[in-house]
């Protein structure tokens, strides 16, 4: 039982309508790490600068997040600014300062090289193969990306996606990946790429699960108050593998289905506050509430 | 048990990247009785030119669709031209052409004005209120909308949405209609200008369903091959109604989200093929086989 997740911790700056934040801790290893911190006790591995706030990783502690693989470096955190419309899915990224991140290169700590499940989260796929090298036969593995490598490093993605088990993406990603607009048809054509099971992630239309023989489909939390859905997709994955790693399961379709909806729940808390403040406030009790809640949704 | 739909009875002429069809008959009062045939026997009220084919005529009869509201007048049918773009979500109207439309005013037969269930498709807010004022007490009165309404008609619009029991949009009409852009909050400000049940149709990913007091969202079936989305609303809408009218259900939570199932099945047949194609081949077998699916797509 162990979950490696790779990605970044950042600060992130935002504009919404919500109002601005600065500099709030963010990075697809921050949210889905404290997200799969309901479930299990997840590794995270990723470089902060020394302004990164200590009571930030004594946080990432408290919820139970092995921050050994979180390396402190002299210089400045990784800082990535956005700007969301009045649809929260239209997001313009303003700055990306990369900072420590440029040169980052992941280590595995020793202990952590015979992880279960390896989580390569949104970074440059170079990076990802790098870490994927480290991992001695995790029993799973699994990616997301964003357009940005999907336009600028196909080759060295496609590498990665091939000896991925499960690749996360949202609608427009794996559009772009697959070339294919029918979201079906581009899930089914990653299949044959490499990974035995796709999870298209849509926002505010839930999720669809693609397997070698099922099709599994999640809807969103009917949210009437989205404050900031920057997370909500990282959010997803860190629940999903948490909840894998828990059950110790990594095939079983009736565990895939409960993963999936876990993810659809803990993405839906996050977006209920600026960055990962729900989660500082968040209990299991709340979790299951929810899940039962999903059930009721779909239910005839 | 009786349902009424008016709504219109037209030619098509589709351009989509699967080819091109020069004036099929369509209409939102077509696809709705045709889908709603399956469940009951509707009545569907709307003019055609002398132009319009008498066999299809004897095909909605042979579907059990009661003809006696289709009024037959000189000279042609309304015809309707559009384009559709590599997402079947983009569709461009290139013409309409009113013809026997523009002086339709829309009658019940007298044994019709006692009927359960009215539905008001897509038509000139005035007409469907012209409409409703001829049926004596129905028991559940349903309406659909077009953005050109609610942009050109919104007083007449919001007078009808005012007597009807279910309002059916989709996603972008909604949010036109209730100016809010949260489709939940959309849904719910529906719901305190007069309708008790908000059905938001969302194409590819579904519908989610709004009552007083639960939420119900219902999937897509999983389709690779899409040919032609004309018609999907509006059969969506025939199937949910035409269930609701076969079962002499009106409010009964438990039944609306079975019709909302059945709506979302038929809308998925209907856009297998152009136009009202896969209808002439549909059995209630091929339905409850897809039912049946619909509930595997989401248990968890």
């Amino acid at each position: 039982m162990s979950l490696v997740i790779v990605g970044s911790v950042a600060f992130d700056t935002l504009e919404t309508p919500r109002g601005r934040r600065e500099k709030i801790v963010g990075g697809s290893g921050t949210y889905c790490s404290l997200a799969a911190s309901f479930f299990t006790k997840p590794l995270v591995v990723a470089v902060v600068g020394e302004d990164f706030p200590k009571e930030m990783i004594e946080f990432f502690k408290s919820r139970g997040v092995d921050t050994r693989g979180l390396e402190v470096r002299p210089g400045k955190t990784f800082h990535w600014e956005a700007r969301y419309g009045e649809d929260p899915n239209q997001r313009t990224t303003i700055k990306t300062e990369l900072n420590v991140f440029e040169d980052f290169m992941p280590q595995l700590p020793p202990d952590y090289r015979k992880a279960d499940i390896v989580f390569l989260a949104n970074i440059d796929p170079d990076l990802q193969g790098d870490i994927l090298a480290q991992a001695e036969a995790p029993k799973l593995v699994a990616m997301d990306t964003i357009n940005l490598w999907i336009k600028t490093k196909r080759a060295s993605l496609l590498r990665v996606l091939e000896k991925v088990d499960i690749y996360f993406a949202n609608d427009e990603e794996i559009k772009m990946l697959a070339k294919e607009t029918n979201l079906i048809k581009a899930g089914k054509k990653i299949l044959e790429m490499g990974p035995s099971l796709v999870v298209i992630k849509k926002g505010e239309h839930g999720a669809l699960v693609l397997g070698e023989n099922f099709i599994f489909g999640v809807l969103a939390h009917p949210c009437e108050e989205v404050v900031d859905t920057t997370g909500a997709g990282d959010s997803f994955a860190g629940a999903f593998l948490g909840y894998l790693d828990k059950v110790n399961a990594f095939e079983k379709e009736e565990k895939i289905r409960k993963a999936s909806v876990y993810g659809s729940v803990l993405a839906s808390f996050v977006i209920e506050d600026f960055g990962i403040n729900r989660f500082k406030t968040l209990s299991l009790q709340e979790i299951e509430n929810r899940f039962r809640l999903f059930k009721k949704l779909v239910s005839f």
